[in-house]
């Protein structure tokens, strides 16, 4: 039955019937989700009550760690009948996983057309165009008819993950023009592909980043987005579903790189250890750079300790500064992410910033100011100044990093989001200690003359 | 041409009739954007330029300001025309914008059928299926062939926003099954539609959030999902181009809330001015908080000036378990956004943070032990331990709390996102501050005995 989410949900089935019916009776991600939340001796039974065609879908859906399970517990001709009848994509996204040995053994056992479906994507690497793609696609040569477009269509149909759109290429397989399962409904039998397909195709190379493409297919609307090679070859697809997918993927690598940890989606239920292990190494690294930071302290402990109310203001400082670089990091990586903002519009960001920033800075300042005001004893009100002036500094000089470290990062072609919030705050604090409580010591000794 | 990003480029046109070709051969969303790029004069008169059909396309990619510049400036004949012609779901958000009088007089003008299906949308809430469906689909009734159901989608395609699914209704418009054009189109003209049709349909109901339904169609890699009333009524599709913004908006929002931050995906191109309005209030609110934090410092200004390594410590101390609180918050939060984790898992996360957050204490706890004993002269080697165990705890702290809190807030219902990374870290200072000078002062006392 549906959960209200809408999802479906299997409760306590003891009878092994009653389950084969659900399994074979439900969609097959629910299904999926289903086995991989069981042990691997009860995932090989529950998996070998599928019947065929629901265990090729269900197979799909199956977390990697799972299919490998399966791979290793099931019948090599099972397992040979499963991998051949994966779509190319989803065979080269779990022979990535695999050790180097099985994927051979597979390969061999392949059909030559799919073992040439599957090492072509596995060719490219890791989040290009070229190793999202499927391989299975409608092609149409130049100078069909409508009604033999459709009639083609109609024929071979089963193994094509889209039909929606058709690709028309010459006979060098250079792509010439697309046309939709919709214009050709809507268009008599006899008329000719080239009289209603479009020109003026939106395409990505192999070499495009995943991301990149993603983002076109959702400028342009698109359902499907055809991959070329160099030489304008049609050799793949990208389909919507599969954009969806990148679009999440990229989200998430932006938000856990922002804040310097790493796993993807699942980062939330990973096990303890792998989770110690993806967040300390960058908890420990950043600790060694702040060393950095608190030395440009450790020189002054003489100056706290004639004017403590500086271990009060000190913190505000970093913290505030810190703020004000999350923000504006985080707004452009973002803005760069999903190509609001490109490298072009470095400069107009850039004026805009260094306004904003100096608003920012003067309401900061002012706001430390008082506080310092009102902390500070007597005898120590010109440490506010002080204060709201390197507050002013300091903030201003966050609101510009964090917003010209990501793009000077893009416009090298880098990661944007590599520049991460912990270790731009900590340069910031470096640079703020250091500054203020120089200032300072100056201050004392001026007075002290 | 194409930009190597693979955009369409219109670069100095200075000829009308060159412009208007190229405006009128663009791409919709293209042309739109040179067309924003204008100012306001130039907008009216490119947008003029326009042929009657590609005007309708691109004025739905227009910036709503742009959307409302243009209705102001063009004759009301033409503006009815426009907004006749926009899908449902594209009106509504442009009626959500525009003055209230102006969405009166054009309602009035819209023809009944029009009228109605705005309406309907603008009367769900924002965020809801309902305010993002749109009112065009193709609905079959039970008892049609295969071939009855294709002519009927054949007349009527033109106003439908997509024709890849059709959902079959019952007498009282209830929804009772779904096929896809491509089953009709390969199965033979005279078998009866509820043959092939689905029963099990995944719907959402028009209350659904947004965000929910979009899951809905990315685990089910659905093309459109259809949303239903209370009665299970059919009243509306929600289209995959439209899932793709949805979860875009819904990535950016939790990235910004997460950094204390507002504005969607545009936030890095705003002026100055709204980037202030959007931030300060943020930051002079944590300022104000963080008073809070900085004041737990203030009594013990006399301890730190006795002990002044102190100033150097409590940096490290606050930084490293702020970002363990950002680290276990951005997982959680994402987790939750993409719907990996569920607040069923709760429990499971709990021990596993628990687990993982001491790990991680310890860690972190030894690293500035180690650190305090070198920075502390002889006679202050005791603040070392002082220092290490607060760490243990504030890192402790900071996990459980960076998951939990997200977690309990949405158990409450509530956006896990609410509990940005600037507020979280100013509690843990406040928490960490204090228990570490009032230990270090409590051990001084002891030892003046």
């Amino acid at each position: 039955m549906l959960t209200q989410e809408g999802r479906i949900a299997l409760t306590d089935i003891t009878d092994l019937n009653l389950l084969k019916a659900e399994l074979n009776r439900l969609p097959p991600v629910d299904a999926g989700d289903y086995i991989a939340e069981l042990s691997p001796q009860q995932q090989a039974i529950a998996f070998r009550l599928l019947n065929k065609n629901q265990a090729i879908a269900v197979f799909e859906y199956l977390p990697q760690e799972v299919q490998e399970e399966l791979i290793g517990s099931l019948h090599d001709a099972q397992v040979f009948h499963l991998v051949e009848s994966m779509s190319p994509d989803d065979r080269a996204e779990l022979f990535d996983e695999l050790p180097a040995g099985v994927v051979k053994r597979l390969l061999q056992q392949l059909s030559a057309e799919e073992r040439q479906a599957t090492a072509t994507i596995l060719g490219y690497p890791e989040g290009t165009a070229g190793r999202v793609m499927t391989t299975e696609y409608v092609r149409l040569r130049q100078g069909l008819t409508v009604g033999e477009a459709l009639n083609k269509i109609r024929r071979n149909d089963e193994d094509k993950e889209t039909i929606y759109y058709a690709y028309v290429t010459d006979d060098n397989r250079k792509l010439v023009s697309v046309v939709s399962l919709r214009q050709l409904l809507f268009t008599i039998p006899d008329v000719l592909i080239r009289e209603i397909a479009s020109q003026r195709v939106v395409r990505v190379r192999t070499d495009t980043p995943q991301a990149e493409a993603a983002q076109l297919m959702k400028r342009y609307d698109l359902i499907a987005i055809p991959v070329v090679d160099r030489e304008d070859r049609l050799v793949g697809i990208i389909t919507v579903d599969d954009v969806v997918d990148i679009l999440e993927e990229e989200a998430t690598a932006d938000i856990q790189k922002l804040a310097g940890v790493s796993g993807g989606d699942e980062a939330a239920l990973s096990p303890p250890h792998v989770t110690i292990r993806k967040r300390l190494p960058w908890l420990l690294a950043n600790i060694g750079l702040y060393v950095g930071a608190a030395s440009a302290i450790a020189p002054f402990q003489q100056v706290i300790s004639v004017v403590p109310v500086l271990a009060v203001i000190m913190p505000i400082l970093s913290n505030t500064s810190g703020n004000v670089a999350i923000q504006a990091l985080s707004v452009t990586v973002r803005g760069l992410g999903v190509g609001e903002v490109t490298p072009l519009d470095t400069l107009k960001i850039l004026r805009k910033e260094i306004l904003a920033g100096l608003g920012t800075a003067l309401a900061l300042a002012i706001a430390l100011g008082i506080l310092s005001l009102i902390w500070s004893p007597p005898q120590e009100r010109w440490v506010a100044i002080v204060a709201a002036s390197v507050m002013a500094i300091n903030v201003f000089v966050a609101a510009s990093l964090g917003t010209m470290l990501p793009m000077g990062l893009k416009r090298l072609k880098l990661d944007p989001a590599l520049i991460s919030g912990p270790l731009l705050t900590t340069i910031l604090d470096a640079v703020g200690f250091l500054t203020f409580l120089s200032l300072i010591s100056l201050a004392l000794r001026m007075m002290a003359k």
